[in-house]
């Protein structure tokens, strides 16, 4: 198996990216195709030594910085890094491609560069996200500001498959993100998508609310890009608040320094339950290879988990699975 | 000044209600109209010793039910303990009307018995959240799931004199919740809203990510309602959820039931800060007269907290300066 990695995406790049990715290699047995300047990889794998074994490079010089408008992936900047391991993806260069870059731009590109599976209207960003009982899956957090509903019901069958396949959900609990749980509650896209999801095949358990998101009531849930903008941002902002008390109950006097070293390996395991880092990256859905998108600020180990998710995404053949149920 | 109150709204209705109202009696010195079954509510007070000098009783048998539709508040269940306090409102019968009861037909009531400020496209339910920094207001949450940009404009007019008037802060900064900070983000709606706000005299500070309203970068936020929802449930469980985390940190092991001593009072004041009781209630922004929605699960200081918030409403004169301010 073959990975493209999008050797200059994200704030840590390249040398966080080329380093996750050599662990990968040594961890995952993997091959790795790195997309960016040949020079200047080679240069920071000689300077911080990362070996290249099982890694070749695609020398591309041209990066897709953050303040570009993500539409111009296609046309003026469809010579970066980020579009080039997007059309090595659909020239079957490698079986997935993994970048850490611009959000915006990664959907724009896997959509119009690689392409969407046939039937499917939209794709979507689909993150999973911790929960007091285990992680659950969002979609879309940011891909489709606006959506039919249609497009929710596309994105619950292939959350369902995903956290089947992938994370080994037996019969997911799919629910639809409303203000209320009862049927008539919401705009006219819940409405009818209410509706939709019902009639479907998956295992939809009717609307939740915000509330009962942390408390993992359903394994899969879909809204629109907007919504899950807000519920996604809302979770990173309210428990970095949080957390942000609780070290200052600990820091206020000799005896709550005590108190912490007290219960040192309970915050440890706090902290891991609610690291992003240990969940990979963000999948996109509905393209016709698997795209990843790994978190902006990804460090190495970061990285190599979102290669290990986008090798399960190929192992488990979540695309076939898809295409199979869309019809 | 008289503060009508529904006795009968809420899960702790009447008892924690009459608690409240007695309690507001003697610690503010105001008059309260009590509407409810006059047999209960004088039962409920002479079992549990609560005193009803300075409180009348208007006497209505029916409650608005939680399972009715809020529509219902103004035909078929006009005649229940919230639609006759609001009736009693608009006839000048008291200052303001504070209920536990209902949120929807709350806002319908009092959007069509005691009715709107004249120009008042909408009603907005506003609420007070904590931030790391200082209480913020945000609104609508939950009034009207979908908004035209004039509304949020005038929501923006609302929270910033609620927030200077009543919490006293200079020059709020107000801002619009969106999926991203840039003004080319989010809907048409956001996008409208934002050249809208731009123009208008409140300091508009921009947009602001959902990440960063725990940490009180902005004093009033807007939005329309099913956003609005979302984001405070969201703020609502993601608190919990952590709770209950830290919670179980200290209880492990001997070692970490020390140090939950040793951190008590720290936790005292942090449970203090998340606590919505701590905050009253909930005004419906927009409507002639003064309605606070106190939390359905109030207990009397909750109560008493949403008494002391009609008490504010009143005296700062907020009506009359919204109707200034939206010609």
């Amino acid at each position: 198996m073959k990975i493209i990695v999008d050797a200059f995406g994200g704030d840590n790049a390249p040398l966080e990216i080329i380093k996750g990715s050599a662990d990968a290699v040594k961890e995952y047995g993997v091959e790795i195709l790195l997309v960016g300047s040949e020079k200047i990889i080679k240069e920071t794998a000689n300077e911080n030594n990362i070996s290249l074994d099982n890694m070749e490079i695609m020398d591309v010089e041209k990066v897709f910085l953050m303040e570009y408008d993500p539409a111009t992936i296609i046309k003026q900047n469809n010579d970066t890094t980020m579009a080039m391991g997007l059309k090595a993806l659909a020239d079957n260069q490698g079986d997935a491609f993994v970048s850490a870059g611009s959000t915006g731009a990664l959907v724009v590109g896997a959509t119009f560069i690689t392409k969407r599976i046939k039937g499917i209207k939209r794709g979507a960003l689909a993150t999973l996200m911790p929960s007091t009982e285990k992680p659950i899956m969002m979609l879309d957090v940011g891909a489709n500001t606006e959506c039919k509903p249609e497009y929710l019901h596309q994105f619950a069958v292939m959350g369902d498959i995903y956290m089947n396949k992938i994370m080994g959900y037996d019969s997911p609990r799919v629910a639809l993100a409303n203000i209320g749980t009862e049927s008539n509650k919401g705009t006219d896209l819940q409405l009818e998508s209410y509706k939709l999801m019902s009639e479907a095949k998956y295992n939809f358990t009717g609307n939740i609310e915000a509330r009962d998101i942390p408390f993992g009531k359903a394994d899969v849930i879909v809204c629109d890009g907007f919504t899950g903008n807000m519920i996604l941002k809302m979770y990173e902002g309210v428990a970095l608040a949080m957390a942000k008390r609780v070290k200052g109950l600990f820091k206020r006097n000799f005896l709550s320094l005590i108190a912490a070293l007290l219960v040192k390996s309970g915050i440890d395991d706090f902290k891991k339950q609610m690291d992003y880092k240990e969940f990979g990256g963000a999948p996109i859905l509905g393209i016709s290879k698997p795209v990843i998108k790994a978190h902006g600020s990804s460090d190495a180990k970061s990285f190599k988990n979102a290669i290990r998710q986008a090798i399960s995404f190929v192992e488990k053949d979540v695309i076939n699975e898809i295409i199979t149920n869309i019809k």
